[in-house]
């Protein structure tokens, strides 16, 4: 693969860790350990109802998650006003400040809400140095279906071969790599597991990444 | 929906509770509730995988979801190990006799391994009381995609509209409904999720759900 000339890079994990959300948990009567619970099974609710062929944005899903774990809606809200307070991980500016002396464009491309998004990135004070946020609620389908990569692909203006996605989710790299895409793996905490492709570029923060893809 | 001539029943968790799985995490140094996220996640990536167009079986996605938890290959095993052992519910036997009563052939549709649902059949005493056991195996995609629920129903000889599938998993039952089946939901200590369509039946216990189906 060529270095790229676009990098889309997964939002939440990816960006901003769940963290903070942890200590919500007990607040709704659940337990901290419960996030990881919460957010594997969204994920996986998602990606069910995408091989359907039905679509619902991430904050129905989410709620449905919650609900299945007992919590009604109101509550619900306990976690979900959490989001847009998330901080970025500190290697974000210095990994998105090396594409921007490039004049590499940066997409942050998300299965996530876009307002939230953008909220996150202003409050973060990244908005000067990412292009464009991209939901799938622009696109009707989920990550890590292919059109997803391709779309932001086009909205970037080049070819897929010459786009990466950075994700710290293997499954994100997987579709990434499946749609043409280049794919760094950005590891937080997290080994990259066997059943998917390997990416490209795999390491231990953001700007070792995007140095290995500028480099390629 | 007509009452079904034939029943599809998920088989992990909703015949066979994974609980006695949790003391087996502490012993390879994660915790008791890592059981929900290594189940989540393990679907998760399945599913990831199959809209990426890739079939791997149950154990080698399993192994990978450990993986990414940082267990290695060899203390995974303490995990599988398990799974041949597991108990099935209490209700599954009068709820397969109610059906072997009505003559309403059983089916055990899994994602998971064929043999090792064949040694939970056997060992748990209902072998006599299942019809056949289909595994993902021999059809080369997960549920819950539209393929797996009407290879079944062909298999049972039977329109799609003429089965139900029994599952305590929304994504199962939506997957079914989204084929043309009819989906039956027992609860297994979780709420049916609003993301995904309603069933046609729901139940606190497996012979509850087998009633209903029946009285459709």
């Amino acid at each position: 693969m060529p270095a790229p000339r676009a990098i889309a890079f997964d939002v939440i994990e990816t960006l901003f860790p769940l963290g903070p959300l942890r200590p919500l948990f007990p607040r709704i009567g659940l337990q901290e350990s419960d996030l990881e619970p919460f957010f594997a099974s969204l994920l996986r609710d998602a990606f069910a109802l995408d091989t359907c062929g039905i679509y619902k944005p991430f904050a129905e899903v989410a709620r449905a998650s919650l609900e299945q774990m007992g919590i009604a809606s109101d509550a619900a809200d306990t976690i979900f006003n959490g989001f847009p307070n998330l901080a970025a991980h500190p290697d974000v500016r210095p990994g998105f400040e090396r594409l921007a002396g490039e004049g590499v464009p940066v997409i942050a491309l998300t299965n996530g809400n876009a307002d939230v998004t953008r909220t996150l990135v202003e409050r973060n004070g990244l908005a000067e140095l990412v292009s464009r946020v991209i939901s799938i609620d622009e696109i009707g389908v989920w990550k890590p279906r292919a059109r997803v990569y391709t779309y932001a692909a086009e909205a970037a203006g080049v070819a897929p071969s010459d786009m990466a996605l950075v994700a710290c989710h293997p499954w994100d790299c997987q579709g990434a790599m499946s749609a043409g895409l280049t794919a760094g793996f950005v590891r937080r905490g997290h080994a990259y597991g066997s059943a998917m492709n390997a990416p490209q570029v795999r390491g231990d923060s953001l700007p070792a990444v995007v140095d290995e893809l500028l480099a390629l």
